[in-house]
């Protein structure tokens, strides 16, 4: 991902620095321009913008913390993935720092970096974003969400979440025809397919309660959950995803 | 959905006789022209095709048990949703009576039936569909998967399962923004919605194993279930897609 943003910023004419936890990985990107930095804290000095991408939020941490004082007067925008609580704290570290700080959170896989389909979801104080957002643009769409520097994250998650439910119903599906003996392939283009397509619009409209009621949709998890015992798929994504449903609804009620 | 089917059939112009467990819910398809029969045996004698959609596989037997003498010679087309086992067993037993037997599965909410969107997948012997489909198509585009009498049931469930997963992610997303004060509404409308709609596809798509790694996902995950801790929601649908997920990709490689 890093690799992504660093060359959509050079194809967009930035002057770009770039550092690596593993030392010559800029390889490509040192040809088309970037200036590889042997340090965080060198890569920090050549500008006042830093963007952070890096695996966890602890990488962040262990990267940052010997270069800090660098930070201090400058802007970092984190688009490393990880939790509100996590946004927040590190929003307040920095802060004592003297850092200017954008949260954010990208919607896209690497290959949709630059692109009109790409989204990145930013937090943090709205007078920041829109001094960054002109810089930031190329990478995709600046989508600002709340100075709460927690919520680019959770907004991330959110859809995280959404699309992890999508993964794990269609690999479940995928295995359940495959353990009887179906034609995944097939199933998948000609039923699977079409029919997610056609339903997903209605995951987020107002369904009519008397349209779909409760006890049919609790007798198609209990079908969904003896088709899976029946073909030898652990049907722990039925359960759960009933356990899961009722306890969301409570806690959206 | 029974109402939905009848009623559908009644405007296509066909003669129908219905029948419901509890006797006058028939009320308006009377007023449109159905018959309202006193019993399951009345119900079948007053044609050669009988449609079954009751609530699931046990409420079928019970309500053709007494009735299975009058099915001999006649077609059965059960769209009751079921297990591919039960579909099959039942199979067996119509068989045994000497009742011609479609299995079905509908993939469409009552609303959509006799609109473009709705598809009922059927399987059976392919010359008894040919026979009885251009009676049944009103109802949705008719789609045979197949001679094995579970295969509808299958890839009914298979597709079920797949909108269980959106509905699992979608539900989750909202309790997770909920939980840490975040605007449901907004989030679903600006963020969750079109990421969903634009990665929808790419479930589908032959993902390049270097576009997203195994570490980034897992680390994803985690990230999913400590953002779940954190705002005091579930997380077991988190902890249960990883599960599942892994699974599955281990049953269908």
């Amino acid at each position: 991902m890093g690799r992504a943003l660093a060359s959509t910023l050079l194809k967009a004419g930035h002057e770009v620095t770039v550092w690596n936890r593993t030392p010559g990985k800029a390889g490509d990107l040192s040809a088309r321009g970037a200036r590889e930095a042997p340090s965080p804290e060198e890569a920090i000095e050549a500008s006042d913008l830093t963007i952070a991408c890096l695996l966890d939020d602890a990488s962040v941490r262990e990267t940052l913390a010997p270069a800090i004082g660098k930070l201090t007067g400058r802007t970092l925008v984190n688009l490393t993935s990880g939790s509100a609580r996590q946004a927040r704290e590190l929003a307040g570290w920095l802060e004592k720092h003297g850092v200017r700080f954008l949260a954010g959170g990208i919607l896209a896989v690497p290959p949709a970096v630059g692109t009109d389909e790409a989204v990145i979801l930013y937090s943090g104080p709205r007078d920041l974003f829109d001094r960054v957002a002109p810089a930031l643009a190329p990478l995709a769409r600046p989508h600002w969400v709340g100075e709460d520097h927690g919520y680019a994250a959770l907004y991330d998650m959110g859809a995280l979440s959404g699309m992890y439910g999508m993964i794990a119903g269609v690999s479940h599906a995928a295995a359940l025809v495959h353990a009887e003996g179906g034609d995944v392939e097939t199933f998948t283009r000609e039923v699977l397919q079409p029919w997610m397509e056609q339903m997903l619009p209605l995951m987020f409209a107002d369904v009519d309660p008397d349209e779909s009621n409760a006890e049919m949709q609790a007798t198609g998890l209990e079908t969904m959950i003896s088709t899976s015992e029946e073909a030898g798929v652990p049907g722990d994504l039925a359960g759960h995803l009933r356990a899961s449903l009722w306890e969301m609804r409570r806690a959206t009620a």
